[in-house]
């Protein structure tokens, strides 16, 4: 919700008279650093000429595609910890030695290593019949050890679990079977006001005695894949076994408990939590021809779940951000300030990686000046969300016209991406930005068996990758 | 929480500079006939709550995906002259009269009726082997009468054929290689770039004494769908057998035929044209409660190419021009002039319907205001392309704010639709219009047997109906 009014509240600023634009700009007071090569009042003929021969890389020679179907076909799953993610760590790294990039090297982090095992889910009780149904354990559940039988109570919310009595919850599954709310516009919003059952669904229930969580999956779609994802757990309470449903299996099991409310469930998960691995980021460099200590940094998130190939989260980040700086060398550019692509790892259950990284920012006393994450899917361009003071989205703003020949203008203020975040109070970029892309489809294979490959449509990952150069190109020209 | 977003979306107009909103004002000239309730000086924010309204219809409630799971599903492909044509108007016609529109009816019309049955292409003399590949006829093409097998001619443009001696065509196949261009941002102009090799080859072969021709499948795609779509004859010169092979196909014969030109094609079409049959327009129309002379057509076309269900080409289309005028309806809307929602017969291979929906009106005296074309795919909406007077696309243009919460503002000049162009000629209504969607998707299943129910995404598909809904809602409250 937050998230849309953020939006409406940005477009606001695209319907500026240009008068009313002036009096921002004035407002923002320019650093001292960006006195060198000031941002333009208006863009360059010369800047978009050299756009659009970025967008004819990416889209006449363009290497992300190949690049991720090697990831998600050849690799493929990468889960923290797994040897799949070890696989993406050394191809990531050759991938970038071989596109000559100035400096290439890891970042060692550890991270956690939760395996999924077996796993099973069954509605039991209905007219002496079982119904087997669509499940997968979501991200770091503790297992069942063995088979778990019990009834369950439906809910819509955390706040329905705090309120029912104990009796009604104590010895019970909690179902969590809030939907999606259809009506908002950006899939991102209605998965962020469903998305606490999924991450707090276990502690809650646990606190009123309950033996699991149930989670109806964090999608619009009515189907058949369940949508694993992260959960977490108190210290304080039991750790309960929790598990996502798919939709169907949710309506399915809703429905059945209209009817029969003393129905059990029976679930049988395997999986488990085992020692921590030693793992990586890997990062490309090109080097900054006037400012080489000013950094700007790119980057997507090279873990994925288990469930399939990752290639929408976020093999389309991965693919994209090393593209990015392929594109500036292939179009014959010398960034000014320095460049940085980084895969980071273990986003999905812990961002270990975007955490250590910024540590190390902030440890070796660099200077960041912006930061870009494609986390959002490998779809179709809109523009990118800011995470900046009013001067410096201001400033973004005024790129916009440059981008508009490719349908990615929207440079709108809004949440920019998990492993940047950390970033902000290492060491203080002057703007955090996400890459924006038509959202529609994501969440339909989000943490799903479906997010494959195919479900990438070339054109629309090499117009994705081509922005965020197009971006890059501008910020390390001018700066901010 | 919806209050909130119909508040967002109203407070990015309030928040407009009031220097540049006076402009806005200015610059406003209501037409003649507009008076009554003439449009506004700047988007209202009761328009912009009522547009919410249909959106929210759409989304919680819309019946647009179910209703094309049954025209892709259950009756499938529908070209023109198929007994599936036929269940696709008594569907449509029952499909609206049980929405409750005002006026349900047809509007009969002869179109041409291909047929393909078998086919086969096989690339001849690779080392003594025969190579099979992935083809199909073109729409409209003449067979083979038996095995046709000659030697092939490479060229990438008409003009080529054109400037060839007779002697390097006479009695080969001309195969026209000529790609999409990958650098354009529009698919649809890349389309446009090359579709003549598919429109026109086979008469320009003809010209020179070829036998047949082979045109590479019209798409950016890499693989083996082949493209079918309509081709054109000359009655001046032979009809020639005209197959299009799938670009992986088109790739390997021109690899081979590098290495040895003078290998053959061997070329089997079973495909005929029979006598035309009788068939027909669906119209539901909602009569205008203020001014019911004055029409506003929305529309997309209910014939499909044969390999695959018309999903975006252009069930559609269909489906949201039924579900505009349901929309409306159902958010409490009686609209102040007539709209009617058209299923036009016959797109693909002669715009029979369209040319007979125009002699109509013209033959009735119509008064057209201006009609909505939905026949781009049910992608994720970005706006609208306009065909009108300069006044009439300003008038327009100032709507677009309303759009923007849902991404649909891009109100622009452009090409509207081939079933709507007629009525230019016939009644002079005030804007053609097409609807706009994101396109980099669409080429890739367009006339192929990929072209089905699972690649529309529920919520673009409804997004894209919610749009055109709020575009009736607009040009029937104010005119142009």
């Amino acid at each position: 919700m937050l998230k849309n009014i953020v939006l409406a509240a940005g477009a606001a600023l695209l319907l500026m008279a240009p008068a009313a634009q002036a009096q921002r700009s004035r407002k923002a007071s320019p650093s001292p650093k960006a006195k060198a090569s000031p941002a333009p009042a208006r863009p360059d003929l010369a800047d978009s000429v050299a756009i659009r021969r970025i967008f004819d890389e990416a889209l006449l020679r363009g290497e992300s595609y190949e690049n991720l179907r090697y990831l998600t076909g050849t690799i493929g799953a990468r889960p923290s910890g797994s040897p799949q993610a070890q696989q993406a760590v050394d191809w990531g790294k050759a991938t970038m030695e071989k596109a000559g990039f100035d400096r290439v090297y890891v970042q060692e982090v550890m991270v956690p290593h939760w395996v999924r095992g077996k796993e099973r889910g069954e509605i039991v009780g209905n007219k002496g019949k079982e119904v087997k149904v669509a499940m997968c354990a979501l991200g770091g559940s503790v297992g069942t050890g063995g088979k778990l039988k019990a009834g369950v109570v439906e809910v819509r919310s955390l706040d329905e679990v705090k309120n029912l009595p104990v009796e009604a919850v104590k010895g019970k599954f909690v179902f969590y079977n809030r939907p999606f709310n259809d009506a908002l516009i950006e899939p991102g919003a209605a998965y962020g006001g469903a998305v606490d059952q999924r991450a707090f669904g276990a502690i809650e229930a646990a606190k009123r005695g309950a033996v699991g969580a149930l989670v109806r999956s964090m999608t619009s779609a009515h189907d058949d894949f369940p949508h694993t994802g992260a959960m977490r757990y108190d210290e304080a309470v039991p750790k309960l076994p929790a598990a996502a449903l798919s939709t169907l299996a949710a309506d399915q099991l809703s429905q059945l408990l209209k009817a029969n409310p003393d129905l059990q469930f029976e679930l049988e998960l395997e999986c488990a939590t085992l020692p921590e691995e030693k793992s990586y980021n890997v990062v490309g460099e090109i080097k900054g021809s006037k400012f080489p200590n000013e950094i700007i940094t790119v980057g997507g998130h090279l873990d994925s779940w288990d469930l399939a190939q990752g290639a929408h989260d976020d093999g389309t980040g991965c693919v994209q951000s090393m593209e990015a700086l392929r594109l500036l060398r292939a179009a014959g550019f010398k960034p000014e300030r320095t460049i940085r692509a980084v895969l980071f790892m273990n986003e999905e259950n812990g961002t270990r990686g975007g955490t250590e990284y910024a540590r190390l920012a902030q440890q070796n006393k660099e200077t960041h000046l912006a930061a870009i994450e494609s986390d959002g899917g490998g779809f179709t361009p809109r523009g990118f969300t800011i995470e900046a003071e009013p001067g410096a989205v201001a400033a973004l703003t005024r790129w916009a016209p440059l981008f508009r020949p490719y349908h990615a203008a929207d440079l709108l203020p809004g949440h920019s991406g998990t492993d940047i975040e950390p970033l902000q109070a290492a060491v203080h970029p002057k703007a955090l930005i996400g890459y924006k892309c038509d959202s529609q489809r994501y969440f339909d294979i989000h943490h799903t068996a479906a997010d494959t490959f195919d479900k990438v449509n070339r054109r629309e990952l090499e117009l994705g990758g081509a922005s965020m150069a197009a971006l890059l190109y501008l910020l390390s020209k001018y700066g901010l």
